[in-house]
């Protein structure tokens, strides 16, 4: 069986960025420390962390910290609730959903005052192989096939629309000739962003001359409402600025619904289950059906 | 001197993240880019792009890349404004300003429509890295001084305040009890962000026993709306949940203004100057003095 002590001990330098920092939160000697991580290593036969400033997890290092955290999940478990320490929950997610409907489906669920979460919001494949690593314990993505030993459940969908501002309309003219689309300013999220390009094709379109590459859910949404380019944007996001005619459609009336999945590991904890189960509540209730 | 059209050839493998479609964007067969780039690397001696799927510029071919931008922007110059092709603008930025009041400033730029963003969104270090390695035009972080061959202008300050939900404050009794700030969970940005540990630090306090990690800025807003944690968040991005209420001083009141600051090469092309200029009369405006 693994020494827990040196798990911890990696743990808390991955967790803390630095050797010192991982001494004064175990309350032990910085050498103590390197000393737990040598020691793991020498067992293991294999380097768990990269000497740099700061300190990086190697893929086997990424692998024993999740692990450590799903031991804890369980522990967790079987112990008062009130009385565990938080458990770390870490998640990639789409930057959309981070920016719209999750925070407040993990605030609903009753354990998330318990729980410390860890955010990790990247494109779909790269939170994929994220998970696929075992570096995270669920992921929030468009991919309906689960990863090996991982399953999923349905969310919903977020659905888009091509929109812009009504003088961006009215300066390039796209509602009454949408072939000026191509040659209109276009926002991507970025370079892996497609949605743009899909609604093109969908016009029968070729793709966008001119783009602005804006990695902001806000920050799109900002140049939007000012004029900068048109882009497709969740409806969530921008309800009140539809209502109010901030935004308007770009061109012929475009609705592109994009499918969530949660990703979880078919050895999901019973908290991370409790977790998963409000979110899923609620995204049924935030995201269309 | 160079042979521009190879770096052209450099520029849109690039860009476009393929050889394929860079080919397809300067109307050449996949071969003849290929070619380009082979004779760029001969002529120069070095790799100036990994060959992976997309291709990875080396830092030699980011400053390649960076500098017919530059001269790009230096024959716009030259041209009638109405003529000229787009002209990129590749700027770095912290996560509040692209989320905040960037894109409102931008946008008054009478040259803005004739000009395609590539923003980046970086933190101080790694944004500042990116300028002085060349790869950027400009960069804004709270840095004030200038990198070599570079030169700054100041726009004010963004003004953060702690601030949680009312249910959360009542929950931990955090403004009774400013000492139970260090057991409430916290919410940060990302392992950089220190304002939380600044805010702690003030009131006399050790740094935060529970984190949760979210790196969005409308993710962190929404987070803390729905009573998840406590934060520094910029005033002008909560204006509205503070005149609701929806807001409030997690404590004692607590002002950090951070300085925001523009650094611009000092060859800087002329609607580069036209762009700073507006930025920073309308940052004048939108942050505080």
């Amino acid at each position: 069986m693994l020494d827990y002590r040196l798990l911890e001990a990696l743990s808390a330098v991955i967790e803390t960025g630095g050797f010192e920092k991982a001494a004064q939160k175990l309350h032990l000697t910085q050498s103590a420390v390197s000393q737990r991580i040598r020691q793991l290593e020498h067992r293991l036969g294999q380097p768990v962390v990269l000497r740099r400033s700061p300190p990086v997890a190697t893929a086997l290092g990424r692998r024993l910290n999740n692990h450590l955290q799903q031991v804890k999940q369980l522990e967790l478990g079987l112990l008062d609730e009130e009385q565990g320490e938080p458990i770390k929950i870490r998640l990639t997610v789409n930057a959309d959903s981070m920016a719209t409907w999750l925070p407040q489906a993990i605030a609903a669920c009753p354990l998330s005052t318990q729980m410390d979460f860890d955010l990790v919001v990247e494109d779909q494949e790269v939170g994929l192989d994220r998970m696929r690593n075992g570096e995270v314990m669920a992921c929030i993505c468009a991919e309906a096939q689960p990863v090996n030993g991982g399953a999923v459940s349905s969310l919903g969908v977020l659905r888009y629309r091509a929109l812009a501002s009504p003088a961006f309309v009215e300066r390039y003219r796209t509602q009454s000739e949408p072939k000026r689309l191509v040659d209109a300013p276009c926002l991507i999220f970025n370079r892996d962003d497609r949605l743009q390009h899909q609604f093109l094709e969908a016009l029968g379109l070729p793709p966008p001359v001119r783009q602005h590459r804006v990695p902001s859910s806000e920050g799109f949404v900002e140049m939007a409402l000012h004029g900068m380019g048109y882009g497709m944007l969740p409806e969530l996001q921008v309800a009140d600025y539809l209502a109010s005619g901030q935004l308007v459609d770009v061109g012929p009336v475009f609705i592109l619904d994009v499918p969530l999945y949660w990703h979880f590991w078919q050895t999901e904890s019973a908290p991370l289950t409790a977790l998963r189960r409000t979110v899923l509540d609620h995204a049924s209730r935030l995201l269309q059906g």
